[in-house]
């Protein structure tokens, strides 16, 4: 059976602008990665109530899981939540254990009408858990909406993977050697390449700080055995073309 | 007249596997916002033909600009200049300048079958230069292709930019306040927001290494007076709730 598919809705005009560097996707991407889930498309997109709404509507048919980040906050530019219950045609409405949690949480008076919008979900959601400020993210269908704060979003992933059904992790095998340039093996490799038809190879061209340039050769799969047969090949390439196969990552 | 509106397709394996973190959304919303070009969307994709053109021609039909990144190298897994051709239906084949100006560049025999792929670029391309490593970009209609390795994007957009019609710059002016919480100034912002219908007003709640915490606020635009009169006013909600407004963005 192949994985499950998952595709990541970034929900925020601070990205679209430049303001905030998005950093959620690369740590989702790994996260999902290693347990074996997918990730086949993300899409950022501002805080407009229709693109919000066809975009989720979009993608949950598409794939297994989508995961959307950003929205979920007390202000006026926090929509995500009651466009998600428009998406799935469902009340937005008070959710009573939040509420009481919440309630407990603030001190008199503090519980305000902004904070009770973050306890307020979709019909039939799944309250997320967030061990950092409370408020919930929450699951409907195949959708898990999480906040777009980096620590409260993995902190909220840390608590929906487990329900999670992952597939074969994906792992792989990186050799990389100074000076080779991707040019001068990009046949040998595209022959590797189809030698391993069920792994996916890839070639990365670095850069040290101080100008020194170098490629990354890598295999990504789910066969153990393949990949390990893959990395021996890579290695015997760079071998050939008269460079030292270094195994890993270059250094940063 | 409106400003005219863009969007992004970053094509690579590399960024949905999680290996690599993208930084390229980041400097081209900057840019283009600065230019007053609108970027409305940006896609995250995989190398993958199909998923490649069909994108391109849902976005390139939306948006007056489609600027794309990554899969223009020499290697296998480096398609996306004749899956653009395909978008476009028009043939992939030689571009003579840009093979004649590689050939000189190149070392006799340097100038091989992967690398002369890089002077190969869909029929009425105009050529995006690419002054760090010579094989070029290139437009083709609304759509403008860069690499991947940011240093030579950042390159090909800056030889790009002067051909682009922008529109009013978008602006933004930014207060902040120490210890101040999102969920306490959610209404009075959502007037200030109402008061403003041209400006977007976002509110982004940080943390410091140290844990302290605080929110910054920020009024988007193009119109410098109504710019500043938000401004005075987010200045006088911080005032109100008995914090300090600090002008500009929290130090990191």
């Amino acid at each position: 059976m192949p994985n499950p598919t998952a595709s990541i809705i970034v929900i925020g005009n601070e990205i679209l602008s430049g303001r905030t560097q998005d950093v959620n996707v690369q740590f989702l991407a790994s996260r999902l990665g290693g347990m074996g889930i997918s990730l086949r498309e993300v899409r950022v997109i501002p805080d407009i109530r229709a693109t919000i709404i066809d975009t989720v509507n979009e993608l949950r048919a598409r794939f297994d899981h989508v995961f959307t980040t950003g929205g979920i906050g007390p202000t006026h530019d926090d929509i995500t939540s009651p466009c998600i219950a428009e998406a799935f045609g469902v009340p937005w409405e008070p959710h009573e254990p939040t509420m009481r949690m919440m309630q407990a949480h603030y001190a008199p008076g503090e519980f305000n009408a902004a904070r009770q919008r973050m306890a307020t979900l979709p019909r039939g959601a799944r309250p997320i858990e967030n061990p950092v400020s409370m408020a919930p993210g929450f699951s409907i269908g195949n959708v898990h909406v999480m906040a777009g704060v980096p620590r409260i979003m993995r902190a909220m992933f840390d608590a929906l993977a487990p329900e999670l059904e992952g597939g074969l992790p994906v792992k792989s095998v990186t050799m990389h050697a100074e000076r080779l340039l991707e040019g001068s093996l990009a046949d040998p490799l595209e022959r590797i390449q189809m030698e391993f038809p069920d792994l996916d190879i890839g070639s990365y061209p670095f850069e040290r700080p101080d100008g020194r340039r170098g490629v990354a050769l890598l295999a990504k799969g789910t066969d153990d055995d393949a990949l390990e047969a893959a990395r021996l090949r890579i290695e015997a390439l760079i071998g050939s073309l008269g460079h030292t196969p270094i195994a890993g990552e270059p250094a940063p």
